[in-house]
């Protein structure tokens, strides 16, 4: 708790997020994103479309918006099933979400539970409300879509989007001819979505208003075999943590160890991996993928694989992201509830495309890096991958005169058409350190008295705290070097 | 209008923009971006940031949620003032936005009247319902925000943001001491903004959700002489067209020519003006700056410039963004209302800052780009700025035999680091021309006979249609020099 409070002050000192409407004393499952946290947000953003839409030619990004017509979301059963159970305190009236109170009791995930299996485990672990004590009503769905009426009469009723995924099924196909009808088809979308939680809690983990970055991709399942194989050969042997839904443990396995799966997605579930290994950076012991059984997946899903990150902040294992084959039902639903064709043609007369989904919480997945990056022992300080820093370099005058303000600010020049970096010069040298280490700047670069004589400056690195000494005709391919990995700082040491 | 249905057609089959939920039949005042679209718009927003963030550097981007609690939307005078003033047909029951009825009849913006002015033109003008000529009852005022429950028993309340700029100014205070109290200090924003629009029209251009860039930029007021002063000395005899409010007609003037208007302003007017020319490449013929009289502007704005874009497709000049001067207003109201200090310290004592706001409708910037660049005459062609369109090149194989697909393929990903490029194999090569002519690609690469002879290939521009032929080992270079316009293409005829 102490790791999760020394976090969350500086996120808010220091311009990364706090919850939103701070002066108005805060609204309960929203965020604000201050400078340095947009940053990372857009930086987190780039480096997911780079890496996903760069999986195949035919993956792109769309741009739906966040209200949908009641028609939408009746068609995609959100209407009718998108809900969670409630109770409430017949007492103090407080509401609850009723898997949660059952969570907290037993310690295992309940989340599949419905109406009829809360009643009995209340009564059976004869559970009554954490805030007076007193007993439950009978627990009723609630659904978790905020309403909106449009037009002026409010004839017209629509939600705010609960996924981004339904832009991308009522779009498949428009893009699926404007594409010239290839397959598979991937359309990704990042943007907000909306869920009236019933009591949003843990910080950036469970929000009423979040943003999701997701890949659908449109396939026909009879050539699943065949497709992305010779993609998949480049990484069969690649090793990741799983467990099986049948599994007792978590285990490391080659992705081509894993049975039952068709290339088409072990490909991308190796791809997610990758992700979370090489762009973010993270730990292999942080990070496991999941799969989930019967009982607890969406009844549409024929795959369901969560990937999971061990939060300090947190408690430990959560949900991250996920891989789901939601085989054609959405297509089906939509093509049922609007009367358009969303069949294509095959060798086989016409078929309604199968869907995989590749689903990222996004503020999930920035808490995870800061998470998992921060560190507060001898000092606090952010190990972010250099790619995703919201700072890359800083430039400092070693003092405030004798002309070091000014060749700093020549120095601060040259780095900033190539790196994000800042220029600082109020402080003594050890406080812009401190500063600059707690929010994860990787490298600090120091004009003193020498660079006067001979043009060189220091170079001090977050992780070491130790500096090198580098002409500045050669600073920005050192630091280039450096950021991208081609040279660690120990070459230069 | 063959014009504007041209170009709605290119886009819906084209995969640039369309109605929402069109398979549902469309939703009005809701729009799709696909996946051209989506590019192009992502292109516009990366310039923008690139541009005005880099005006200053104490100027940030940051991310605040779509919805704000009630509090913040009274405080700010939207829940009180945000309305338009709505008149029913008391016969049929339609409802429309009075000062567009009479707009309609008068010829001239009402957009500034309220309940009894309209009521008494609408009178004086005998309107009657332009969908079956009954008479109206007596206008009342509609608020335009959508409102939200929050929470399972809707006992809060909040709305959609009906403009981005609250949450800057709501994090004011939070973010000026992340940012170590530097001034001016500038907030900027991308991202939804929502208006229950009485009768959505005009494509893009007047939506229910819809996309704003806004920077906020907080400043001290009697500072407001010398802050930029030298910022605007490199900028000051540019030219801009322009209607003062006590003007008659437009004029074109250099920047330092208007008077009772401090640097501050200019510079961010004149910047704007720039981002026009240079970074949308719109012809100087094309927009216009128009300032805003006492009746038109918001109470409180002290300053209030508009600037406005020739659509071919809207019949006419319409606002695309503004600068406006908010005075403090802002500030002052959240303070009231929520009890936080957001005054600085200043040399004369505590003071609230003063905020100058540049807005951009992104929809309507976009649908600008479109609207000049669309040209339907011999042939139908996009000309887009190379730094936006979403494909800067296209690679074709000049037959589909003899290794020249291979080969193509070869060119095609030497290119993909560097530029927005496609491969396309089908259709006769001048389809191909012609598919890329219409989305606004600027250089088509064709691989042929001599490419296997000699390594050249012919490059094609979209505006000239014609040809060059360069080596492939250079290829990389000349697109280069071209879409950064180091060059002209008729550099290399």
């Amino acid at each position: 708790m102490a790791e999760q409070d020394g976090l969350e002050s500086m996120c808010r000192r220091r311009g990364f997020l706090w919850q939103s409407s701070e002066i108005y004393g805060g609204e309960a499952g929203f965020y604000d994103y201050g400078h340095l946290g947009t940053k990372l947000l857009e930086n987190w953003k780039k480096e997911w479309k780079d890496f996903f839409l760069g999986l195949d030619e035919n993956y792109h990004l769309i741009n739906t918006p966040n209200i949908y017509p009641h028609r939408v979301l009746d068609a995609s059963g959100h209407v009718d099933h998108f809900s969670d159970v409630m109770v409430r305190c017949e007492r103090c009236g407080a509401s609850f979400r009723g898997d949660h109170l059952v969570e907290e009791e037993i310690g295992e995930n309940a989340e599949w539970m419905g109406k009829e299996e809360i009643e009995e485990k209340i009564s059976e672990l004869e559970l009554s409300c954490p805030e007076c004590g007193g007993t439950f009503s009978e627990p009723k769905d609630f659904n978790m879509m905020f309403k909106v009426s449009l037009g002026p009469t409010g004839e017209k009723s629509g939600f705010l989007r609960p996924e981004t995924a339904q832009g991308t099924y009522i779009n498949f196909r428009r893009e699926f001819r404007a594409l010239r009808k290839q397959m598979p088809m991937g359309l990704a979308t990042i943007g907000s979505a909306f869920r009236n939680e019933i009591s949003p809690r843990q910080g950036l983990y469970r929000m009423r208003e979040f943003l999701q970055a997701e890949l659908q991709i449109f396939f026909l399942p009879d050539k699943h075999e065949e497709v992305f194989k010779e993609k998949f050969e480049v990484i069969k042997d690649k090793k990741i943590r799983i467990k099986r839904a049948d599994w007792k443990d978590t285990k490391e396995v080659e992705l081509c160890e894993l049975e039952g799966l068709a290339p088409f997605y072990l490909f991308h579930l190796g791809k997610i991996y990758e992700f979370y290994l090489d762009v973010m950076e993270l730990d292999p012991e942080e990070i496991r993928v999941r799969e989930l059984s019967e009982d607890e997946k969406a009844f549409y899903n024929k795959i369901h694989f969560d990937i999971e990150m061990d939060f300090d902040t947190l408690g430990g294992w959560k949900e991250v992201s996920g891989l789901h084959y939601r085989g054609n039902y959405d297509l089906k639903q939509h093509q049922k509830e609007s009367n358009a064709t969303l069949s294509v043609p095959t060798e086989e007369g016409k078929k309604i495309p199968h869907v995989i989904e590749l689903s990222f919480g996004v503020d999930r997945n920035i808490w995870s890096l800061l998470d998992s990056g921060y560190h507060s022992n001898d000092r606090d300080w952010l190990d972010l991958p250099s790619k995703l820093a919201p700072r890359q370099a800083a430039v400092f005058p070693l003092v405030r005169k004798d002309g070091l303000p000014e060749k700093s600010r020549e120095v601060f020049k040259k780095l900033e058409k190539d790196f994000r970096v800042t220029w600082e010069k109020s402080g003594s040298i050890g406080k812009r350190y401190a500063r600059n280490d707690e929010v994860g700047t990787r490298y600090c670069l120091t004009v003193d008295y020498d660079t006067i004589e001979d043009n060189t400056l220091t170079i001090r690195d977050i992780e070491r705290k130790e500096q090198i000494r580098v002409s500045i005709e050669e600073m920005n391919d050192v630091l280039s070097d450096l950021i991208e990995g081609k040279k660690g700082f120990e070459d230069y040491l």
